[in-house]
Order: C-alpha cells, then sequence, then structure tokens
C-alpha cells in the first residue's frame, strides 16, 4: 500500500507518518512507501518502511500528478492555508484550499484508481444564525473564507465519491490542542499556545476571557482516527462520506486547570490576559456545542480528560522532554 | 441601472428581462440598459429600455470580463447546465456550473465596485439522510453534481458577500412548473411537460407515478421574486445570503386535477403513464417538503394555487395563445 500524505511538512502530516510506519499496516495491507508531500521539504522519518519526501505545489496540476500516480492507493489531503492566513490572503486561500483541493481530486479522477482520499475539514465550516446543537445535518454556514473553502472541499469529496472517481472521505477536525510547534496564523492559534508556551516555560497571552468555550482533540487521538477514517468500510459510511471527529467541548479554565493538575501551579502563572479583539471577532462566532455521534458509532474516539491531551503533549513532543 | 443577465437566452431570462422592461426600474432607480448574455445568441427584446443581445463563454474569464464591466451595476447569474446533463457530462458540469460560477465572481471582485449579484441555485442542493422538514437551517447534502456544483456557489456567493467584494443573493428555486418552450435535459423536465404538452393539444408521458411529489412555482411568481430578491436590503439578509424561494407542494395528481379544473378533461387524456427508471431514480430523492419562512418573512411570494399557474401559461406563454 504506497500512501501519499500532502501537508506531510505539517505537524499533522509528520505525526501521521509515524504512526503508519509504527503499525506498518492499513486496511490490512502493508504499507509498502509512505511519500510526504508539502510545498516546503519535508523533514525525513526512519522506520521499517521506505517514507520519501517531496516538494508539491497543488496550485499546479503538474505537480500534483508528479506526486500522486497510478501506484497511489492511499491520499491524505491534509494542506491548506489556515483561518486567519486565507482571511487576510484571499487569492491564496483560494488558490490552495479551493482549487488545489481540486486539482487533487481531478488527478486521482484522471488516473481511474478511484484511490482512497481522506480530506481534512474544520469546525470553521460551522457559524452563523444555525441553532445549537451542531450535529450532522446542520447546515454549514462558514463566516470566513477558509471555512468557506473547506466546505466546498467537503461538497467535491462527496460527490467524486458518489461518481465512483474516488473513494473519498472527510473529517472536520476538531481544534488540536496541544498541538506542537510555534503559533501559526490560525486563528486557533492560541488555543494551544496558552499552554504549550507554559508547558516550555515561556510566557504567552491568552487573547480571550478564560470561560471562552471551543471544541478540542489530542495531536494523539486525532492521529489514531485518520488512520480509523480510512479503515471504516465504505458501505457503512453512506450517502455522506463527511464525517464530525469527536472532540470535547472545554473552557479555557477547564483546560488550564487540566495543566495545572498535570504539571503544578507554575505554568498558568506564565499566561497573560491580554484581549485581542482581531482575534476574539473570528473565534467568537465558532461553534463549540457540537455532537459527533455517527464518528462515535463508526469507531472514532476522544480523549479521556484533557489531562490525558496534557500528558501527550509532555510525553510526546515537549522539547527536550 | 445597467443589469446584465447571463443565461439571457433561457427562458427565465427571457421573461425577467421582459419585466425589467416593463417596470423600467430596479431599486429605486431607473433601468438604463438590459445585456442579455448567453453561450448562444439570445433573442432580443423591443421596449423602452435598450436590451443588447451578446455572446458570452462563462468559462472563459475574458468572455466574462466584456460582458460584466465597470459599467455594470447588476449581474443575475442563471446560466448553468442542468441536473441530467451535468450528471452524463461532468467535467462540463463542473467547468459551466463550478468554474463558471468563479470567473463570474472573480470578475466581480477584480472590479472593485461591488455590484449586485443574484445567483440561482436549485433544490438539488439538498438530499441523503436529512430529516425533513428541509429548512434553512438543514444540511445541504445533494445527491448529484449539479447540486453539488450549485451548493459550491451559494457558498462562494456568501463569502465574496462576506468580503465585501459583491452584494451577493442566492435563491434556491423551486421547480418552475409550467415551463414554456421544449422538454431539456434536466431530470424535472417532466414536471413541465405533462402540462405543457397536453395544453398544446400535444401527446406526453408522465415517466412517476400520480402521487409523486415535488415543489414548484409559475415562472411568473418566479420572476416577480428574482426582481424582489435584488430589492431587499442587505441588512435584512443577515449572515446568510441564500434563501429559499418559496414555492408549493404538490403531486402530480392535483397538478393535473388543476389544469383539468382549467382547460377541461381533454389534456390529462394526453399523458401517457409509462414509468422511466433513469429519471425516478434522480428525482426519487428529491426533496418537497420544504419551508421558506426567511423568504416569505422577505416579501418573496408564492403562487395562489397550481390553477395559477395553468392559467398563467395559457396567457403568457401557450403557442398561438
Amino acid at each position: 500500500m504506497n500512501i501519499v500524505i500532502i501537508g506531510g511538512a505539517g505537524f499533522l502530516g509528520q505525526k501521521l507518518a509515524r504512526a503508519l510506519v509504527a503499525r506498518g499496516r492499513l486496511n490490512g495491507q502493508p504499507v509498502r512507501r509512505i511519500t510526504l508531500a508539502d510545498v516546503t521539504d519535508p523533514v525525513g522519518i526512519e522506520g521499517a518502511v521506505p517514507v520519501d519526501t517531496v516538494q508539491c505545489d497543488i496550485t499546479d496540476p503538474a505537480s500534483v500528478a508528479r506526486v500522486i500516480t497510478d501506484e497511489t492507493q492511499v491520499v491524505y489531503h491534509l494542506a491548506a492555508v489556515v483561518s486567519s492566513h486565507a482571511e487576510e490572503a484571499f487569492e491564496e486561500g483560494m488558490q490552495i484550499n479551493l482549487h488545489g483541493t481540486l486539482n487533487i481530486l481531478e488527478r486521482c479522477r484522471a488516473l481511474g484508481t478511484a484511490p482512497l482520499l481522506i480530506f481534512t475539514s474544520s469546525l470553521a465550516v460551522y457559524g452563523g444564525e444555525v441553532p445549537d446543537p451542531i450535529t450532522e445535518v446542520s447546515l454549514l454556514n462558514p463566516q470566513n473564507s477558509y471555512g468557506t473553502q473547506k466546505a466546498v472541499g467537503e461538497l467535491l469529496v462527496n460527490d467524486y465519491a458518489r461518481k465512483g472517481y474516488i473513494d473519498g472521505r472527510g473529517v472536520r477536525l476538531p481544534t488540536i490542542s496541544i498541538r506542537p510547534g510555534k503559533p501559526n496564523r490560525a486563528a486557533s492559534s492560541f488555543m494551544s499556545s496558552i499552554l504549550r508556551e507554559p508547558l516550555n516555560g515561556q510566557g504567552t497571552n491568552c487573547p480571550v476571557d478564560e470561560d471562552f468555550r471551543h471544541y478540542y482533540l489530542s495531536p494523539r487521538k486525532c492521529v489514531e482516527n485518520l488512520i480509523r477514517v480510512a479503515e471504516i468500510s465504505a458501505g457503512d459510511l453512506g450517502g455522506n462520506r463527511i464525517l464530525q471527529m469527536p472532540g470535547r467541548t472545554l473552557s479555557i479554565r477547564q483546560m488550564i486547570d487540566a495543566m495545572t493538575a498535570v504539571a503544578g501551579p507554575e505554568p498558568a502563572r506564565l499566561i497573560s490576559w491580554q484581549p485581542e479583539e482581531a482575534v476574539r471577532r473570528i473565534v467568537g462566532g465558532w461553534r463549540f456545542d457540537i455532537h459527533a455521534d455517527r464518528a462515535l458509532a463508526l469507531g472514532l474516539e476522544v480523549d479521556g480528560s484533557f489531562e490525558e491531551n496534557v500528558r501527550a503533549y509532555i510525553e510526546d513532543d515537549r522539547p527536550g522532554g
């Protein structure tokens, strides 16, 4: 089984590749080769499975065609320009998030091999005057360009799957926390920073109030779920190939309390509380009362508690940990 | 006020143009010029307002740029490859319904004048395992490529409007019956043919059972609503610029009874009842329990009865009538 991970330089692509190497199998078949593709050359991974790294510009169909070939059985499409970035740079967001996704779908269609394609969508597809709770039959009413482009991707994945051009699946990821690495241009960046930086002994700012609630999943559980999504039988997915990946709804206060329970009182003292209006405007409309019953019934899983997320960060990702 | 109607050769574009000419005003301003643009040269219209006709290929950005200029205040985008056609000719559907719509949106954005853009969507955005009734907060879960492409158009119209690139509005049209002219490649074509052909003294076939229910509006009321949509103040639309245009849910039997009430018993005898599986497969999943409360509250209207639709056909459209 040859697996291509587009967005393979990102933290999720890297973790997914390491998990697939460690597992050695997907859908009952041995993993023969993993190709990490990204706009910047991804970091390679050592292990029992060969892992290639390759530069790929998904806005260029020829570049996509070099990466996804008739030997590709599985494509994970994780690449995106994130929320704040897509909001500031409208054309770039459209090129990468919409046309890039179309280029990947069109390449898969042209191959005629109906590869398994897993597309990552986002909570940003929700918003506006849609009643709580958000369920799998709620209107997608995105309030930013990133969410719009992800909702478009979902519709296209469903249609290409229905037509038999791909064995498509999409998952709306909860906000991943604690995400390793550095702050990025996602409006949700602080939802990891406020824990990660203090756990690393660094100061950070929380731009929202401590009662701000949102919907979270650990990177570890997210990767497990991304693998599970590939292994659900097509018949069990029915006529809608898009799932809400399950998460937990938590306030900032609950997250900080979990950090304190695991790591003691020092990290929380490194958080300052300066409101940031630009961030508040974007995340203030984000939905958190989200139900993922269908995904849970299909075997996707949620963290047992946010303490687990904090421990997973310390074990898996904390520098020098 | 300069108005461009893309899809201006279609029956709806033609009726809309005639209504705008007769009205002479839109949004409190005089209509100075109407441009009917279509892939085939539209039929011109005589009246007190100059009506230009022009060929336009919306898959070609340069062609779109020649039609939508900085003098264009209003764009009606009615052009589409219809449902059965888009299902058979996937690439053509994508080119016209998705990339064509993108080309129109991108042209409007490039102008910097934020023109008023009215986009026509379709009931085909609904489907699958979404509970009845369908409301304005139901998931769009299209079960064919046409519906997918229309749902994508809706999302983009909303986002371009939110960004201020257009004053965008979208309306999901009920199935228009009685549509004048000839059968087309829409799976819904028979929903007019079974009345139009008998009213014209010709035989026709009904491919579904007489208890098949669907959601209808007359061309006359549809045109009135398309004008009304342009005149709703942006503030009243709130964060979702897409409306379900109101219609009536009727069975085939109710429609035929209405025809008989208006035109006597002869027309109904011209209908044969041979099931057509290809049509049934597509329309069988179409939704009919549809609520359009928001549009009704904003002043859009529904026909008083289907008898009105039959009379409107006889008055407005029946050949030699």
